[in-house]
């Protein structure tokens, strides 16, 4: 058996303790899975006193100097966010490290530079864990799946916003009631914006978009809607139509004027309950792929917490290790397909609308112009009568997004209509 | 950009015609992703008027010398069966060349001697399509799951059994009538054997489990039952406790004196309709895992068929050209658990036993003294009257699959027990 390969944990929190507690467990079969023993080479943290389960010894609050040891061969980056992180990680490639992260806000804004680094080092830069958790995905979309010619990559990529619209859907709450529930659960921070903005979501899209579609995608890119607008309103209309709401990250190839464009985009939509991403509650993340010869897959696990995502870690820790005793490093990222990103307003989506229309003689005509004068036609209509008003419940045929957003504005600008209750995008 | 890879494709069939014509529609995007251009240099078939679709210049009769040609780099082996599969498959690896695969069989028959000699030639022997089609699996469990300690891994992957099962369940078809109609479209093989009879699917679980717990598994190591026996009466019966059936292969990793051992078996068992694979039909696959960090995983997917298995033929392909470019081989198969395999009568199951008895005193007392007589206790028991006769229904708790099959022969050599209508193991 091969030398140690040394390994350095930059973060211990959630996932870091878990990364930690586990090469201490794992240890034996790590080493035999590796071909060489994996040991801890040190553990960087703000305030070591909060590490009693820790081998002092271990623990430094000095991540830059335990990134440059030179017995350190390995780094897992687990500490988030952009800075310090991004320059640790761009120090561990320059000192000839191979890299794993967690880090999907820094993936997202700047893995470019990230992986040129890495391409030009020669060492690996690995981060199954920044999306999905637990769930092998970026492994397989970027090598399982490198023979075939991918669609679509649809998921529910995060657990708090799916929780909480699990419990509107269960209960008929509210989006701050069902909130202040994942609150006082722990399933969501106390600072929720980065997952109920969609912000995290978001991040992860463009991930799966450039693996998927081999081109260069950032956060900036996706379109990006969070679940803070969706209102008990909007659960019941779908819950009407068969549907349920779910907040969904959608990277698609399109078709567009001068060749094929990327469309990645983050907002709630309503999906038929028979739908398989329907039946996906609480915590849990799924995500759909369609491949031109594989046809539908489905991957399907615990999207986060500490052991899932730290076993996402520990994979891709054995994976750069063994490419490092085999002297070549893994596939890394390509982008020469190089797609333009297409813009929201002219992608195509279809809407559910529901409205409260005076129920009296012309206003389906005055509705159906403003339809008309968009080019948007309409695919099913349900009109139902109470008194002297009545709601009106339309989903569209697909048409660019913008069509559709200026007929909901021109909508609510009819004297006939009373008022816009519902509008959400519906997919599947 | 390098020099050409060139692969000779072995076999022409639903697979290999797709892997052909695959490897010239998308020769931009393969070599992109690979880093240098994929060409073919051949293609061996046993006659070669049938391949009115292939350059004819490719074509050859002469397998052997295909795989022997000096410009060969790689061997895709899309035959099938035994031999010559494996002679031309060692030979490609003595000749130093990477191997793509996807023959179950073989592998399960006798795929230590070909790791043996893929690694003591430093190439690559890599066999995604073997089991699951399009689904990626095995470089999951093989890469992704390197740092986890897996617990068991289940699943549905013959589609033609899953098709004979849904049609069974659907319409109270019985088996053989079910057969014809999967035969009369295609879903089944003129000689069925391979599929009804679980060799198919106990290949696919040798790999399995061999993957999953680092230990050498053939198919003579798996306890095996078909679908041939499974009755209108067993679909019906688990219909009524809410469950459907399924033919399941099952792998597990399992206590027993002396250390872990693995459990490897196939065959049909009740699971309750609420189940994630119970929903899976026709001819889709689906295999959940369990692992101690990651929780529970399900990847689902399309099983068979030719575009969706040449998809994973495909990502292999480009996988270990880039790692012929790279210089060094992917990670290769370990066995260094070695593992014993757990004999079936040893395992833990549980029945779901169904009977007709007569309706009288002592009658519940006789048949509940043979369940203890063997240590097996009953979880759930529902008798239903009809005239001096009664249908017992039990479900037991688990016990060791010998003492619940001797249990069900006392019951059939009972006096007050008229006849035992369905015996099926229940699981999930």
């Amino acid at each position: 058996m091969s030398a140690a390969m040394k390994v350095a944990v930059l973060g211990c929190g959630v996932v870091g303790s878990q990364v930690v507690r586990l090469i201490g467990k794992q240890a034996a079969e790590l080493s035999a899975r590796i071909g060489a023993p994996l040991e801890l080479a040190g553990v960087a943290v703000r305030r070591p006193k909060r590490h009693v389960d820790v081998d002092p010894a271990l623990l430094t609050t000095d991540p830059m100097a335990l990134v440059e040891r030179r017995d350190v061969d390995l780094v897992v980056e687990v500490i988030g966010g952009i800075e310090p992180a991004r320059s640790l990680i761009l120090a561990a490639i320059a000192c000839g490290k191979s890299v794993v992260t967690a880090n999907k806000a820094l993936l997202a804004e700047d893995g470019a530079t990230l992986h040129a680094a890495a391409r030009a080092a020669g060492v690996d830069l690995y981060y199954e864990a920044s999306v999905a958790g637990a769930i092998p995905l970026l492994r397989p979309l970027r090598e399982s799946l490198a023979g075939d010619h991918l669609r679509r990559v649809v998921g529910i990529v995060n657990g708090t916003t799916n929780y909480i619209l699990s419990r509107m859907d269960a209960t008929g709450a509210g989006f701050s009631e069902a909130l202040e529930e994942a609150t006082a659960l722990g399933y969501a921070e106390a600072d929720p914006s980065a997952d109920v903005d969609g912000f995290d979501a978001a991040a992860k899209a463009a991930i799966l978009a450039g693996l998927a579609f081999h081109t260069r995608v950032t956060a900036a890119d996706v379109h990006r809607e969070g679940i803070a607008d969706v209102t008990a309103a909007d659960v019941a209309s779908a819950k009407a139509m068969g549907s349920t709401v779910k907040l969904l990250a959608i990277c698609e190839r399109v078709s567009a004027p001068g060749g094929d464009a990327v469309s990645v985009r983050v907002h709630p939509a309503m999906i038929p309950r028979t739908h398989p991403l329907a039946g996906v509650n609480d915590a849990f993340n799924a995500v759909f792929v369609e491949a031109e010869s594989a046809g539908e897959l489905m991957f399907y696990g615990r999207g986060a917490g500490g052991p899932p995502t730290a076993s996402a870690v520990l994979g891709d820790l054995v994976a750069v290790a063994r490419n490092r005793l085999a002297g070549a490093p893994g596939p890394g990222e390509s982008a020469y397909a190089d797609l333009p990103i297409r813009p929201m307003g002219l992608t195509d989506t279809s809407y559910h609308i529901s409205m409260d229309v005076a129920d009296r003689a012309g206003v389906l005509a005055a509705v159906a112009t403003a339809f008309a004068e968009h080019g948007v036609s309409i695919s099913t209509l349900r009109q139902e009568g109470r008194g002297d008003q009545a709601t009106l419940v339309m989903v569209t045929h697909v048409a660019p997004d913008s069509a559709l957003a200026a007929t909901v504005d021109d909508l609510r600008k009819l004297d006939v209509v009373r008022g816009v209750t519902s509008v959400m995008r519906v997919e599947g």
